[in-house]
């Protein structure tokens, strides 16, 4: 049972991007408290008249209803990584530093700025902020509207703020993770020959790994990079005995042009002999730049697109047959830093670019 | 401040050598509770009369003082590994089953009967009865009278009533322990490439070892059986990251004819061009079977001496000039198990095997 406080927040959709995304970053909203951005965000969009809003948990919805031939959906997350003694935000030689100014208040920033900005969009616009996104997967603002509110979402492309430096990064890499587990005979290590040590056998798996030599493989005109990798190991169990188990922990990062079953074989295939078992996996996205709406909008955003290594929220959209880009303000290697900070020139071209796509 | 409870327990040597060692492990003695046991033990040597009877701490020494030529040690130690709900002891068709029959109440109890019915050995016989043996060394009886009260333990020859199933184990194999570590460079495992995988480094230290072959050697006419095994493995930090170290405990178990040096020698070029750092490790102990008081021990006890694998406490005699041997009842490989047991045959064969050495 929680009352707005007398300070609850409110946001000038009227201020530039850089003062909108430092008011944005100034409202703490680490994921599971996100209710009070999202208040604010709630009552700025109804604020304008020109949208339908809708709200499902923390989650905030607007859409044009101007009955253009084409819908595309503008996407960002609320939440933030927890804050690491780098709030309130502070603007330096024109860079914003700060908690969520990359990940991802700068792109919500753009999105609310285009919202209030242009009334009438050549193309049908859905704004969608959502909660959860820096937690467990299960709890992903998005993925939750995905299931219940699929009309909500429902589009024909879709552009998610996330940071790319302004450069538009097209799908994204799949990922899978499997535990390989080798297992020996428990001995006195002063017995060895008694046992069998499972450490010395995980030896043959990271060979493996250490032998494969990951694809670089075109989607849609994009090169999309991928990567083998032991990310844990843990084996034995005390300083005198004879390991009889060992797990090793693989992570595939696999290109948009195979799916996750087929992700899966691939890894039983480099790892075969070896019991492997799944533990979790998402598909990629391909990156869907043959879409008209996305050659319109790489066309009006200029640059050269790239592929999107790191898993995102496209994958979703993806899922949903609606093809997607990344495209947002701020460097991504700098999301999560405790020095996280975001040139405001990213933020400005950002919605310069969108701007240019939406109006005639 | 503990005064003895009115049922402080009495130990009858009159009693046969199972009976004893009954008696002996119905006295729960896990390390750092010796302290009844060892009173008990005290107050039964005291009441031969033959013996001279010292005490340190929950250690205690009692020695004839004949005037021999020759000096020999019999020496076990009064603790065990906790209980596993397997006292009182049960004895079933021939065998005595619970904590302590085979590690090792068996040989204390030989050693309480050689002392009472004994009393004019041909050699000096000193009967050391020593605490925490069973956790770490730096609390070891043994090793405190050594630096306290070497005198009390000074001899020709020693004879440990450890487990070996009456069959004369001369020695023991040293030990060492190194950690080996390989260092990466951190990235997200989306980015592989920006970083360097320390884990599928460790894949080569562990190819090194398993490709390793042990050596088989002969010290003093006894074949000794080397080991050099990975014992414990762990790298990486969370599944999303290239791990940027990883940690292999490595223990080398080394023939007597090594120092603990020369190990370390032979471990740094086994595992050469790797960051190695030795953990800690302890030297083994030469048979020492051409020894006169030895050979006479070897004969009256019969059968083919065998090698002793594991690392015991006749490396603290070795250490101290005195060649040792393991020679007691029970299976070492039952010690610490929830079902150790010893053979009631056992038992009486050693103490047959000591008093024909010691007497005319």
């Amino acid at each position: 049972m929680t009352t707005s406080p007398p300070d609850a927040p409110t946001l000038d959709l009227a201020a530039d991007g850089v003062t909108l995304t430092a008011a944005l970053c100034d409202v703490p909203s680490v994921s599971g408290d996100e209710g009070p951005l999202a208040d604010a965000v709630e009552a700025a969009l109804r604020g304008l008249g020109h949208l339908e809003v809708l709200r499902d948990g923390d989650a905030v919805v607007a859409r044009t209803r101007l009955g253009r031939p084409e819908r595309v959906v503008l996407a960002g997350h609320l939440d933030t990584v927890p804050i690491a003694d780098n709030l309130p935000t502070r603007l330096v030689d024109g860079v914003l530093h700060g908690r969520g100014t990359v990940d991802m208040k700068g792109g919500v920033a753009v999105q609310l700025r285009i919202a209030a900005t242009v009334p009438e969009p050549t193309r049908d616009v859905t704004f969608v902020f959502y909660d959860h996104e820096e937690v467990d997967a299960a709890s992903n603002g998005l993925g939750r509207l995905a299931r219940a509110h699929p009309d909500w979402i429902a589009a024909d492309f879709a552009v998610l703020l996330e940071p790319t430096s302004a450069v538009v990064e097209g799908g994204c890499n799949g990922t899978l993770r499997v535990e390989v587990t080798t297992r020996g005979v428990a001995a006195h290590s002063a017995r060895a020959w008694r046992g069998h040590n499972a450490i010395h056998d995980a030896g043959r798996v990271l060979a493996r790994l250490e032998a494969y030599a990951a694809r670089q493989v075109d989607v849609d005109g994009l090169v999309y990079r991928e990567g083998l990798n032991a990310v844990t190991i843990h084996g034995g169990i005390a300083n005198n005995v004879i390991p009889d188990r060992c797990v090793v922990a693989v992570n595939y990062r696999f290109a948009p042009d195979r799916s996750l079953a087929q992700a899966e074989a691939h890894v039983r295939e480099v790892l075969d002999g070896f019991e492997v078992a799944v533990v979790d996996g998402s598909a990629g996205a391909r990156p869907g730049l043959d879409h008209p709406a996305a050659a319109a909008f790489v066309a009006a955003v200029g640059g050269e697109p790239k592929p999107k290594y790191g898993w995102t929220d496209v994958a979703r959209f993806s899922a949903l047959g609606v093809p997607a880009v990344n495209y947002g303000p701020g460097d991504a290697l700098l999301a999560h830093a405790d020095d996280e900070r975001c040139p405001a020139a990213d933020i400005a071209r950002c919605e310069q670019a969108l701007h240019a796509w939406l109006t005639p």
